[in-house]
């Protein structure tokens, strides 16, 4: 999936941020990429970007309209769809987070064959791919995994890659998600392919590439994480990891939507690495990444002190404080 | 997917056993649910049973006419349509566990529209599942799992409900293959769904049921196969099994179609007691099930006395010898 920049994020009427996250997230990591935000009456989040009506967005230079926000039950609302319908019709191609596929809706299906717009449907995957292989394949990677679901692997790995690069090194983000995707501008959202093919589709989000050069994975969900460690799993065998940092929230006491205990970062370390020595077999942990947000400064740092003490590993928060300690102990194991 | 009984199993033209073997397993396995088999000129195959015309079978019951036989690029192919579509017009549903979806041939797709007929395309999943829980469930789960691929998972598994069955036990076969769907008439192809729903399916497959009776499932994959580990990891945690079986080819050295090297049956072991821990922590190995066809009879009976003392399992090939020793390992372990 390749989706055009700019974009022109549509957040429509959402009642608050959280609903605007995947827009969030692309303001948040790729501003170049974003034209502006077009927001209905009644809005309740603010992406802090200028505001734009369509006419505006594509004078200046916008592709594609992102419905950048969730909304119950996943559909286009009613009065959504008007906006999308005019966003074609001025030229530009639609990315929608949404669950439902922008082809089902009558209208938009409509003016996108008569206007020759293309349609990214971020949720679902419509391409077919080969079955992963396991071969070993030039370049060098690094996989960010969790103690559970939403713990901050994607926004890890985008701090790493940034922090790779003000070091100096080849880095790229490869994107694993539906916000991942308009970040990347491409990739493959895992949770949607069939489920043969989870590691052939890691595979070709993380091909062959320069023998320095380092792909930094967005990763998915926990491999002790009962609804989603089949993706987990596929995702660490066909990404092939030569080293990886576990992702963890320390308020967590069950793991997302269902009951179960959280593993220990030490737990996941170890599963980590016994299930993918199969495709490489040096992989290890580089380090921790803590989402602090729940703790004060002050609690942030002595626990993230403590943590990386208990492990031998450098343990940051890398929103908060930066993930140098990461890289450089990237730099220590694997040169430069 | 719920497939209607008998069958009239179609093999076409094809040119060996091995591309029928599909049809092969529901006759080994369900022989009071195949009214008969129907081959074109030129086929190479016979499953043993009374060749019939598509007005034949009609007229002994026949409700469900099934393409049991691979093809290159698994198409439909040419020749094959029109008996198809006379099959449609004599009342019949159709099964095809090819590639190609049976609503994606035109004439297929028309007569089935005009004579109300059902399509079961048993290597896609059209519908949808609630992502896995991971809750405990009532009633008792044996899971076949493998060093590889294509061991002999499914045949263990159907060894096994019929040892338990013939020893008393309520024991049910539970299929997520598409074989085992014709033979279990229900189910799920697994490896077809869409990856955020592995373990929600597997749970689908093996609900709460009587707090004794087995549920024994049919496995997929292996923890160490590097294209499907993904779906295998998903299986083991949404059907939380009490016990597992591991099926093993003694004479393979690397997985099934890459170059990865086969685990030991240890390693298997220990991962999938590490790994089904988190869905159900007393998860523990009953026995090992070993595919010798390419064994002499000696042989074969020296290396299931070697490798079950090694072990300290049971260790059978239950197709050739039959599985009542695991059979008794579960009494000991779980009573009846």
């Amino acid at each position: 999936m390749s989706i055009k920049s700019p974009y022109l994020l549509f957040i429509g009427d959402v009642p608050d941020a959280l609903a605007a996250k995947t827009a969030q997230g692309v303001v948040d990591w790729r501003p170049e990429r974003c034209a502006g935000q077009m927001r209905m009456e009644g809005c309740g989040a603010d992406l802090g970007i200028p505001d734009m009506s369509i006419e505006e967005a594509v004078k200046a230079g916008a592709k594609t309209f992102v419905v950048g926000a969730v909304n119950a039950g996943g559909v286009l609302k009613d009065t959504w769809i008007p906006e999308v319908v005019k966003a074609i019709e001025a030229g530009m191609d639609v990315a929608s987070g949404l669950h439902v596929r922008l082809q089902e809706v009558p209208e938009v299906a409509a003016a996108a064959e008569k206007h020759g717009a293309q349609l990214h449907n971020l949720r679902h995957s419509d391409r077919t791919y080969a079955t992963g292989k396991g071969t070993p394949r030039k370049g060098k990677r690094l996989l960010a995994v969790g103690t559970d679901c939403s713990v901050g692997k994607k926004y890890s790995a985008l701090c790493i890659e940034r922090d790779m690069k003000s070091a100096g090194y080849n880095a790229e983000f490869c994107a694993t998600g539906q916000t991942g995707l308009l970040i990347a501008e491409r990739g493959v959202a895992l949770d949607a392919v069939v489920a043969d093919f989870i590691s052939g589709a890691a595979e070709f989000i993380t091909p062959e590439t320069d023998e320095n050069k380092w792909q930094v994975v967005e990763g998915q969900g926990s491999l002790f994480h009962p609804s989603f460690s089949g993706v987990t799993l596929g995702l660490l065998h066909g990404s092939q990891p030569d080293a990886f940092v576990v992702c963890h929230e320390p308020t967590r006491t069950t793991m997302r939507g269902v009951p179960t205990p959280l593993p220990t970062i030490q737990q996941v370390i170890d599963a980590t690495v016994l299930m993918g020595r199969l495709t490489n077999p040096a992989v290890r942990c580089v380090g921790i990444c803590v989402n602090t947000l729940a703790l004060s400064e002050d609690e942030a740092k002595a626990y993230l002190a403590n943590t990386g003490e208990e492990h031998g590993l450098p343990c940051v928060d890398p929103l908060r404080f930066g993930a140098e300690a990461i890289v450089a102990e990237v730099e220590s194991q694997f040169g430069k």
